[in-house]
């Protein structure tokens, strides 16, 4: 066709688009499919054992790839065993909207993490589908693999994933290299999954929030501000071990006794000044670790999170200046190490703006918000812009089998992500 | 014989005693079976592993038992596997006087700890016996069994040691009652072992400090004033684990936030009133103990130990108030057992006196100080008067390969040993 056609062409799309306004997901069809996805590796008590390249991942991979069909979409295991349902657009040229998230769980997860997001978005692109609705741009519906352990199914789109990963052990039997193959990937030929900065228009996922801040505050939907940057490091306290009935108070060189007020000034470092920094130390061993035994030395995590880097940086100088001095005040000795880092990734700015459009014209509150945890979306983010979407947590639980999200926020949460992709087809005003 | 001459003979031994001012320990000859001890359970990178019930353990039994027949004791081994070498006293009917220590070690040991109190106990009988001095007591010298592991060889005179304890795992391969047996002992007879208070004159231990204060301090003997009491608890601190990403840190519930809160309380609470007590943790476990979860629990062991059993009591209890209102404050919960008590053992003030007055008698200088660890003089305190040297512990390192008395030290403390023992056998002037 010629260009003037398809100009012509895209611009009644974009029309018909935009006279959708009351376009809505069918929510008991969304909520059906999501307690059918509680099969696939729900364990009796409650909660999901689908551990990434697992049984239960696969047949599920297949019961969403029958969904997918059923949608209009054409779909695919690529090369990282990622699963994506891809549909053309009618205008040429453009680069696909996508939007996705994962199906695979911590070993001792839930129903909700992740999963909401690729259920939202398949019944996102069915409504489309049913309504007869094209898109000008191409829309890929991607559920990436082994989000839990590792995102490498999301890095393969940027790059970043290292051929030694594939001999990594993943959460469940199977090496990760091993459990791409089972999954109908080829990781010997990952570099084909990579796609170069500006390959996606966008990029949206639906998630739930992991924390209790939109339950608490009765808020619908959460417009996601960034991804947090991490830091994580391994910190020494080194004493000397004594005996615990020999060792006057004022002779001791207890590791833990300088640790414990490591942990104390760490808290207070990062409650100091105002933000959303969050600073946790989860783990601490001290050795020998006997009762009768003046502890010689503690190991423990220091981790860090916040949307600025610089912000962490300056923290975590703040808190190796008290490490050292606490050192010296207790005759020990502080060293630490970086270990992990994960940068930052922020949402584009005409996505949040899209977001919360999106909510308010259903009618539902929202708050901007960082965030806390890392998400298949920051893997995108080299590629072009992304956008969140943040439904409710039940009391912030999640990782366990107690997670929940009601089916009115999920679909609520599938409606904003139905309204952002067709704001993003449309374009900017 | 009659009383009369029995009286006669006594006095004049008595009186031939107390003519022996510059009886002295062989210290050369001492120090020559302290090296011939290393061999047994010596490690090839220095120190000990000759554990209770090991074969090293009976090898150097075996080792003992000549030197204490050159030293004129009839040796035997008693139902409980105590080593016991004992020569008759010329008064009728006198509890004997006994010395002793042992000669097990913890797995990765050094060459002093029990081994100074064994080898100077048979080396003051041995001067004895070279000397022709008899005494008005009969003299026992006894090897303790399983000190490091339970000390139910001396606990077995009081007592104490429940049949359940012959199952138990010894620091070694075999299990307590096995090893017993193995040493020569039979534990189906262990009440045979019993003594009644009263039934002996007094008890003197020899031993190394295992602390830095003599050694600190250039002091040549430890006039040890009793045997500090034990206390400790399990305290557990729950909280809530959660996202360490996602939970703001005005909404969390770390338990290990408040563990090291305690932990700095417990230091201060022992530090803030004057006196010798010492408080330790020494075991923290957190739970679940990853770098990215908040902990949810906290699990650590608490010591407390003194000479004065009411003052552990007031102790805990203000440090468990301390805990409660810390867990009140940080909105986790706080709960503490008691798993474990071994009552504090004063010496008698006749022994400390004389201790004192043999130690300025040789020229050597004393302090009185506490013995924070325990020894099996504790087990005999039922029976007797109990008494206890100490010589410094090179940096107060013990428990490990680098523990070190020098030759020098411990001669002085057998010679210290010898005129207490001369003493005692003198009774009061």
């Amino acid at each position: 066709m010629n260009r003037m056609f398809a100009f012509g062409l895209v611009f009644l799309v974009g029309l018909a688009c935009a006279d959708e306004p009351g376009l809505r997901v069918d929510g008991d069809r969304l909520n059906a499919t999501m307690a059918r996805m509680m099969a696939f590796g729900g364990l009796p008590g409650g909660g999901s054992a689908r551990v990434a390249y697992s049984d239960a991942n696969r047949d599920a991979l297949a019961y969403l790839a029958g969904l997918m069909s059923d949608a209009g979409l054409a779909t695919t295991i690529d090369v990282a065993g990622n699963l994506v349902g891809r549909r053309d657009g009618i205008a040429p040229g453009l680069a696909p909207l996508m939007a996705g998230s994962h199906i695979d769980t911590v070993p001792d997860g839930g129903h909700y993490d992740g999963v909401v997001g690729v259920m939202g978005a398949i019944e996102v692109a069915r409504t489309l589908h049913d309504a007869g609705i094209a898109l000008r741009h191409p829309l890929e519906i991607v559920v990436w693999t082994n989000e839990e352990g590792g995102k490498n199914g999301s890095r393969a789109l940027n790059g970043s994933v290292r051929p030694a990963e594939f001999d990594l052990p993943s959460l469940g039997d199977r090496r990760i290299g091993e459990g791409i193959r089972f999954l109908g990937g080829d990781p010997d030929r990952i570099d084909e999954a990579r796609r170069e900065p500006g390959a996606i228009a966008a990029y949206v996922e639906l998630h739930v929030e992991q924390g209790a801040i939109l339950d608490r505050d009765g808020i619908a939907i959460g417009v996601v501000e960034g991804i947090v940057g991490i830091r994580r490091w391994n910190v020494t306290i080194d004493g000397f071990a004594n005996h615990a009935g020999t060792t006057p108070m004022d002779q001791r060189q207890d590791a833990l006794v300088a640790a414990a007020r490591f942990v104390t000034t760490v808290r207070n470092i990062i409650t100091d000044e105002p933000g959303r920094q969050v600073g946790t130390i989860g783990r601490l061993q001290v050795s020998p670790g006997a009762p009768n035994v003046i502890p010689g030395s503690v190991s423990l995590s220091l981790e860090i999170r916040d949307l600025d880097m610089s912000k962490i940086e300056r923290l975590f100088e703040r808190i190796r200046e008290s490490g050292r001095a606490l050192a010296d005040e207790t005759g020990t000795s502080f060293s630490v190490e970086q270990f992990y880092e994960s940068p930052a990734a922020l949402t584009d700015d005409r996505l949040t703006d899209l977001i919360e459009d999106a909510a308010a014209g259903l009618g539902l509150s929202s708050r901007r918000m960082p965030s806390g945890a890392g998400h298949d979306a920051q893997s995108l983010a080299p590629l072009g812009p992304i956008g969140m979407i943040f439904v409710p947590s039940a009391d912030g639980i999640s990782h366990a089998p107690g997670e929940y999200t009601s089916p009115e926020a999920i679909t609520d949460g599938a409606n904003v992500l139905l309204a952002t992709l067709l704001g993003l087809d449309r374009g900017p005003k």
